[in-house]
């Protein structure tokens, strides 16, 4: 991006979808990133946002001033209005919400009364709703009287006079109906209504259930709200299935990967400092050995390997369970079969690797005790992993603490000082004399 | 699942959805799964198939009879009917199709001709399809005359009489306009045609950048052969979203909670082997430095501290990279920056732990030339990590090995040996003789 070349910038930026400029920023650094805004056409700036992941978002919207917001809003869907609004600090949105006029800012105020992540948060209002006992061919001269739907409109939802939702109309029906039918006789009994309540992950496994494009969303008294479409659906998935991964190098999932360098550090400095107080305990189990490490040189330069081996083996289980707890594929139920499963499996890897180790330890060193004390802690820290893997997550679950945030902190920690004991504890008692 | 409760049973399970029958197989130990299975009403068979994880599918498809199955796959989605016989032994599968109509076989074998994981491979052939010189009114009459749509029609393609794809025309479109109107003039600019070939990963980018409910699928002369909807869609971004977590584990992304032990052991064998091996080096790596861990048995002790928060820094940018390369936010445009990012990263935070670890080993032990020691070594592989995990994962890519499979186990062995080479080498200059 050199200079002189803005003109020739802003023409290139003025043809690309909003999709493409919002992943141009997200991979841009910071300061490139401030540079390209200001080029991005203005009309283009509502849609731009939508498409911005979350810290990105936030790191722009301060740049900007409470009129202009309300400006680059105007033509924004209410759902993610609402989300941008929640990324403001309290007074500038006030500012932002005075500013539009008054249905608009009834629409993103009902919005802003869901949580964040639930089906209500997550809705956009522009719903046709039809009455049951009118025919087929009334509904298609209204539409054609309209002249436009919504985007992505597939389906109407029926209504009393109350508002309150009876029924869908799937479009395809309509089409394919006779014109003297009634609109009742076309309502799909598969579509249910979703509270606005319900957490979006929940929604957006009903969405993967029954294949849906869009569902209607209703409050507490069965009244009509909103709907959700499949496409706010699609992000809800990508954004729970990367927590998992991003969570368990410790990380937040909305983490912007060219954050500035001051920002980035502070970040990671939390699971680092998690992991110094964890890898100490371990050196603090280690110390307990003092002695037998002091005459026996080599106990200290194998002693990485059994809490190595254990620690890939339990993450393997725990990474196993914490998808089973997501898919909802690991319950109550079932966790005790899984348990004896992978006890079974652990137990099974640690003959496999204690044989192996103490082949090798043996052959290396002909000391065929410490070759026996190795494989005598491996089999013993694999089966520890293999109990650790399944309880750990379970037990967080039930704490009502992420799997995927706490689990492998806990697990290392676990495999780390049954290896160690298991280990030098052993040598200790067999030749530490 | 007690004796004499079958007739019980198999009246629940008559009630629950195709989605729910897949997660409850899922969710079951194998043995309980064969006795499920087979109290499931048969017709159902092909619905739950459809929704089952490979790895529980390929279970489950050995244990039937190629004559049964062809039955099952009657009612099934093309893609659907691809996807099985894929998981089947080729005598089996050429059964199967041989039993099949002409017709169903003809389709099948077309999907069949194209890669399993492309556009060809996951669309149905149940288009709707119209002429480009036709009034509203005629298309309209058409469909009443037709009575019914295939699932989840959103839209038709308009084709020339070669079956060109000209355009895609909304079934809302067709709704609001006047019915003398051409449908050349409907036509949606920015619905395009997905070519067969191409992977369904950028499949799914395509849907999620434009929001698409479904997409029209051509071959190279631009001939339309199917659609691709929404939902096929969004079993892909879970998937590719899942195999990055689930491969930085070692564990295939269709693995099966509950598969049996043995295989299971199998299955996570390869992974602990490669981590044995890498162990197993750091271990060498440690021997190299035998006479000063005889000497100073606090080196051995304190010996994990520095690869361990090695590790964990290098994982955090590697998880950030990997995820960055999945979303298309790192390329080479960006690496540069990225590297300069993570290095200066990495400095800092080595920097802050280097002065903490150095504070809490002086205190302990009352020696500052050891608090030194520890420190530069923190410092040096906290650096080191930062460009690991940048630099790992782009070299594995332009190598075309999955990043997020053999990245975690290259990078620890690199922080593993450095953290030791930095921690003892240092040492031994020092304080060695």
């Amino acid at each position: 991006l050199g200079s002189g070349m803005f003109v020739h910038v802003r023409k290139l930026l003025q043809d690309l979808p909003a999709y493409d400029l919002a992943l141009l920023l997200e991979s841009s650094p910071t300061k490139t990133r401030t540079v390209l805004w200001q080029l991005i056409d203005t009309d283009h700036h509502g849609d731009v946002l939508e498409e911005l992941n979350e810290e990105v978002r936030k790191g722009i919207l301060k740049t900007m001033r409470p009129e202009k917001l309300a400006e680059v809003t105007e033509g924004m869907d209410v759902d993610d209005i609402a989300e941008v609004l929640r990324a403001l600090p309290d007074s500038v949105y006030r500012q932002v919400l005075n500013s539009m006029d008054s249905q608009d800012r009834g629409r993103v105020e009902q919005a802003l009364s869901y949580e964040e992540d639930t089906a209500g948060g997550i809705m956009n209002t522009d719903t046709i709703t039809i009455r049951a006992d009118v025919t087929v061919d009334v509904v298609l001269r209204y539409l054609r009287l309209k002249g436009e739907l919504p985007e992505s409109t597939d389906s109407f939802y029926v209504v009393d006079r109350q508002d309150h939702f009876i029924g869908s109309v799937a479009l395809a029906k309509l089409v394919t109906a006779k014109p003297e039918v009634g609109i009742s006789a076309l309502i799909d009994e598969d579509i249910q209504a979703v509270n606005a309540k319900l957490p979006e992950t929940e929604v957006a496994q009903l969405f993967e259930r029954y294949d849906w494009f869009s569902a209607p969303v209703v409050d507490d008294d069965g009244r009509l709200l909103g709907r959700i479409t499949v496409d706010d659906v699609v992000d809800i998935i990508r954004e729970e299935a990367e927590h998992s991964m991003m969570s368990m190098a410790g990380l937040d999932d909305e983490a912007d990967t060219f954050a500035p360098i001051l920002k980035s550090t502070q970040q990671r400095s939390v699971w680092l400092g998690v992991n110094l107080i964890t890898a100490i305990f371990a050196v603090v189990v280690s110390n307990m050995f003092e002695d037998i490490l002091s005459q026996l040189t080599i106990l200290a330069i194998l002693n990485t390997l059994v809490p190595s081996m254990g620690g890939v083996a339990g993450n393997q289980t725990l990474t196993l369970v914490i998808r089973g707890l997501a898919l909802g594929h690991v319950g109550d139920s079932n966790a005790k079969a899984l348990l004896y499963k992978e006890l079974a499996v652990g137990f099974l890897n640690g003959v496999i690797w204690a044989l192996l180790i103490a082949a090798v330890v043996g052959v290396w060193k002909q000391d065929m005790t410490l070759a026996g004390i190795i494989a005598f802690a491996m089999l013993m820290n694999m089966t520890a992993a293999g109990i650790a893997g399944v309880t750990i997550p379970l037990m967080l679950k039930r704490m009502k603490i992420d799997p995927a945030l706490a689990g492998s902190v806990i697990l290392t920690t676990v495999t780390d000082v049954v290896g160690i004991f298991a280990f030098l504890g052993t040598a200790t008692l067999l030749i530490g004399y």
